[in-house]
């Protein structure tokens, strides 16, 4: 249950098809759980891109048929937004597309570059203006900037002095490019529908419009779709990679295949690991849906202990809530789930969560589960502490905010009035994927370690984290 | 999986508290479920009621903090409405409210009145004219002729002249009303807050508002809240009751209780009940979500097979929705459902939903779980056949477009593609709630047996079903 | 210049036309300034009436083609609104709709009622209730109960017991109905269209959809419009007819022809006798656009002083204005309206326009002329003090709101702050409009005499007088 | 009567006024007339500048309270805009809002550039993109590349870099700039109010607001504002101004006063001249309204003949209009005006509008005055021929669709069916504004001459003036 440490991007390309517009459209869909603040779509028939994006959810933004009328063409981006970095103005919707000398191009972005002020303050200074506050915007410019002769050498030229977590979809007139960063932070899969290419961030995408999920855009890949086919090329110094291992336990759907794995069996045999570490006597396994339940299943599965529905979701809960003005109490988690008492009542109850950021929402879970009148409650994480800020595209708070940066498991316990509580330690969920449990790891799991694959430029005190 | 037979009607009242209509807001959200069309708030300052409705779901109709300023008062009701009867004409939002011979009174009704038609044709000849097509006008109309002294007197002579099911909350300027019909169809529930009186038709709508359940309102019963507190009559001939038990199988939400159970428990039971009545050799059980969890999770308790989750809905799903125009594919469950390869890859899978209604949502389920890659699947229901229309409030298709009124077992199975095909039996449902297996049944289980508690005026053909 | 003594209402109707609502919108797009408020449309296929209406003005109420789809038929009533009596609930926007038990009717009415309280008491205690604040709703109540057989006959029953000003349009399944009450105190005039008949308030609106103006529907006139064609009744006692002399100075469109004449005639012959009454030495005649252009044309001839467009009127001003928070100034009228200096600098001006309601519009007017120069401001009004309050559809204030109710010329000239102020006499507005200048005027000029052509039923205070 | 040589821009500033955003909402409200299609604010609060901009009028973007409080600050920009050239995309609305290595900066422009195309290929080629088709992005990228250690020499340095017509506002965060370009294409005034400085383009913004009008910004004058006061500038070669005379005869408000004389009385002036050019015998003068009353005045009081009100506007007519699907007739100038017939009838009819476009809409003009009833349209135009398409702002048509350009006036004549038509001589408007008669004009006339004042790069044909 993860309200704050929310969602971050998704992207979506499709080259090839006489519906391109309206299949980004159902991708977008299908990756709404990866950004549902703004949206856009840039389609290109060939001579032209033309654009719709806005503040809303998918559905809502795009909901006339008139729309996709506008969007003519055989290919296409699309993007669904969060905002790790760049306010709410409208100018910050993504794809980006703007005219440079070249043409026109648009940029779809997953990620989130650590060196995007200093490009920006040298870009700036060499006349650039910038329009947005994303840092997207930086390699916009760099791309115009850019002086090789081939569409592909000039996204090499600027991507190369950009460093930090990107997942790109480009479009020109005539090209799709799609690149991941060397490290390979963010998830980017490629698939194909009827012999059109189809870009995505994640697998679900490719399944709702039926196209076929042929592999991962590797780290460090970039790949140029045009009317004579696609080229592969690696154009990067070769790093590690260290996709997010954060994907796995929370930010991925579970029917996703990410990383050579479906997110869903990764979470559940977290849980697994979890009941290994963290036994407890108790009478039934409740997990925080929606994101807890694979985890939970897990826990159960490994433990004997049955699984139950503790907590019902209100699915409809929508962006306004408008309390009671003289309100003593307080709503929050209470408007999203309610327990079911039944299975509580009277029990030991063991509640499985994904992680817990600054701690009040599972304090107020415990209470909830209490209230509902279980006799013991004992609160399981299905990942290590989180007690370091992500810098690569997870809107995490500050450091000071994340309750584990400056508590331990006893004072969180404490806090979140559990009876007792169990992290999955960082051996148990490197061991779960197959890692070595010491040394470099091949995810980042910085937000648990504070070991960070990339260094950023200077050092920011918690104070600067504004920006994040 | 239930989408056609979908939803009806919540309702919510409150009297005595100085945030009245927020707090009616607020259970109108936690009764969301049962009503996603449209929905609507009047509130009494004593002197004047004041309504706001329209279209739309609770937050989006009550989207600014101003609507609650205009609805003024300290007591309130509200209705959530999927639309049982009447059109999409926006006079039929739901309360209805009015000014007749003394003063103005506000209705808002859960269920289906049998003799509406017959009713409104003879008020009509008397004079009357009507506003809506809801079968709910038709007992304002009653109220308004009535000669009684009282308002609890005429509130009985009004409803002693319809025949069907109604739970009903009524507000006039000083005065709260709640009646349930005689047979009890609908559940209705009595709570209390701060020292005000709420009501509300299932109890989750309390837990949200943290307000205090007292008991249901019973079969029958009327209570009439004033500033002298509330009084409670039996003013109509005692029958048997009969709660309708599709609110256990589908359409309550699980963390509620009614008819005196939680609806989760209930649910649970029938998936184990079911285990029993069709065990299959099998690798998992999966649910359909989200209505299929708990009967899958009490499958799979009682089978011994593991409960995964092989299905993940998208909960973006708005009411737009735009299919690529040349597309051959058809969207439809896709768009809502996505499986999980791993879970069901070579294994032999049984899947349990709530119920069967027209039997081609079945068929795309199976055919999805088998692409995923299952070896056999085996269609679970928790319920008996559903194969006679619903005339209490339940929004079922006519009889003929019902695959069970004309489809044996084997038939249906060969039509979903399924390797095999169990349906809860009738005596099992009843033994599961405590009832005889044969003769009467203390609830309306008409749309499994065909036997109607309340006979309507003359027998309906399917062709004139569209009421319905 | 006249702000709030506004506007009230439009009705159009036609019937035989294959695209009836697409003209009735035209039609209520040329009535436009009749009500700004609200707006409607009902259509008829010949089964069903289906109706469109909202808050707002036509072009923004109806402003996508489908709508058109949605009300299909060869016959179709409209009406604008700005409200008379009824608040601003979405359920009193006209044309009112209903079903009665020979099927369905909407109505679509221009005028008030006197007897509308009186009626509606009667019909509540026999049993009806009101779902509008409106009076019209009261003729819709009546028509429901009335016996005869015929639909023309019912109409009449129902009219014979309301008192006051109506002209109305009503649709059914297969006719429309036009009738003016025999006052004739609003107008309603009668056209046709390629083989259709047209019913409209003014004849703008035949003038825009290109219909032929035939004649004005008689005081106390009904007509029948079916498939077999037109029938005309006279069903009413027969009373002096007494038209609205108000329509002439202010509230028609001056391109109309009402009462026999066309408006832009009369109002400029009201300048002329204005001129004639009161002559002063001046260099410039300027009019108050654009109620007081035509008055101020015929001063300007008859007097010989030049007419000079002396103040500009902002065309785009819309609903909502913020002023600045912490202004000391009070915009209002300046908003709308700003003076040509050099027009008015050093010059003795004649400002004209068409009435005084409070007073205090005017005081702004002088002020912004003194201010752009003008040596001497003479004010004169086109029509005589307006003394008394309006029961028959127009929207003044109350009796002591009117500034001419308590206060003298000598008096209001001092406080509008003009050098002189000169209203047009009751006998030369008669005369104008070939009346005898004393005793009975072919008029109702209520509005400056105090003679009311119907008397209510209780003579209101001026506190009851919230209605209007 | 102009309907497709429309609008172009207007622009407001102020600085150091508590309420900046709020009267330069006042401001564009007062502006309006000048851009109907998008507008927006650019406030600054001395550090941040924060924007409101979208498609819409004034009114209607601009319709929360809450809007204003998110622009805070003592200095604001505003923009009203019609689209002389950029398409409908939302980044095109202006002012223009861009980071660059100095700061935050915001421009709103009035007027087109000539090299614009060129000056942007050089930019792109130097590594510049833009987010928008105006020609303002421009501007802006040389601004954001000026060297100079000032801001007023960037804002120097960048200007003299563009050609054509630019009455433009800037806003820092510390400073607000006002500029015209030398030619003085386009008005721009300066006004102080309560101690703050205001700009506008036309002086009726300053008279809502009640600011003081100090005078114009002078032909190549550079105004910038900050803390300690105001500096003026002539930093360009000078050369002779040019003002359009065209805001004269048709753009600008008839109240304000430009070029040093108030619009109102040059109108009226041109068609006295008129009446002296070409004078008829007839019974009536009338005006197509708006733009058309001044001169129609003038004529009717040079020429003696009586000046009435023939056509009547409808005022309501908004954006959308539909006109029925099967309708033989076209809609069109009938939806805007309608005339009085009794002014026409039988008479001889002298029609003053202040310009001919393609003619399409004069020839239905005399056709409604014809089929009113007149004996005799003669159409008089108080402006000369307009003949050559406009590069400096005005949104006129192609040449080839101007029909001046291509007929004579006994072909036009013709076309519009009139029984005689007069233009005003490019010497008798001259003469009216006390030019001399022949040789260079101190106005640009370059729309009805042809001697454009700025040479373009390359001369365009026709087919690529779809920039205009």
């Amino acid at each position: 249950m993860f309200d704050k440490l929310n969602d971050e991007c998704g992207v979506f390309g499709i080259f090839g098809h006489p519906e391109a517009a309206n299949l980004t459209y159902l991708g977008l869909y299908a990756l709404q759980h990866r950004g549902q603040e703004s949206c856009g779509i840039v389609a290109s028939d060939g001579k032209l891109l033309r654009a719709h994006k806005s503040y809303g959810k998918v559905a809502d933004v795009f909901k006339n048929d008139s729309i996709f009328n506008d969007l003519a063409g055989r290919s296409a981006i699309g993007h669904v937004r969060y905002s790790t970095s760049g306010g709410t103005d409208v100018r910050n919707c993504q794809p980006i597309n703007v005219d440079y000398h070249r043409g026109s191009i648009a940029i779809a972005h997953n990620g989130n570059l650590v060196n995007a002020d200093v490009v920006r303050n040298q870009l700036e200074l060499a006349g650039s203006i910038f329009s947005t506050s994303a840092d997207t915007e930086v390699i916009v410019h760099l791309l115009a900037r850019a002086k090789s002769e081939s569409l592909s050498d000039r996204v090499v030229e600027a991507l190369q002095q950009v460093r930090g977590a990107y997942s790109l979809v480009l479009l020109t007139e005539t090209r799709l490019v799609a690149v991941r960063d060397p490290n390979g932070f963010r998830p980017l899969c490629l698939g194909k529908l009827d012999g059109a290419v189809v870009i995505a961030s994640e697998t679900c995408a490719f399944d709702l419009i039926e196209a076929e999920f042929i592999r991962e855009i590797e780290p460090g890949e970039m790949v140029v779709i045009d009317k004579d086919g696609m080229t592969s090329y690696h154009p990067f110094d070769v790093v590690k990679p260290t996709p997010c291992i954060f994907e796995y336990i929370y930010f991925a759907r579970p029917d996703s295949t990410i990383f050579g794995h479906e997110v869903y069996n990764v979470r559940k045999k977290f849980g697994q690991s979890l009941a290994r570490e963290h036994a407890v006597d108790a009478d039934v396994v409740i997990a925080i849906p929606d994101s807890g339940m694979p985890a939970a299943i897990g826990y159960a599965e490994e433990s004997g202990i049955p699984f139950q529905l503790g907590m019902i979701r209100n699915h409809y809960v929508g962006r306004t809530f408008i309390e009671p003005a003289q309100s003593i109490r307080h709503f929050g988690v209470k408007i999203k789930l309610n327990p079911v008492r039944e299975v509580m009542a009277g029990k030991r109850v063991i509640v499985v969560d994904d992680s817990i950021v600054r701690g009040t929402t599972s304090r107020k879970i415990v209470k909830m589960v209490r209230d509902a009148g279980a006799k013991e409650v004992h609160m399981r994480i299905s990942s290590p502490p989180t007690a370091f800020p992500c810098y690569y595209g997870i809107d995490t708070p500050t450091r000071k905010e994340l309750i584990a940066s400056s508590h331990n498991i006893e004072e969180i316990t404490k806090y979140i009035t559990a009876d007792s509580l169990g992290y999955l330690s960082v051996e148990g969920m490197r061991e779960t994927v197959s890692c070595p449990t010491t040394g470099d790891c091949p995810y980042c799991d910085a937000c648990f370690t504070g070991t960070y694959p990339i260094r950023f430029p200077k050092m920011k005190s918690d104070s600067q984290l504004g920006l994040f």
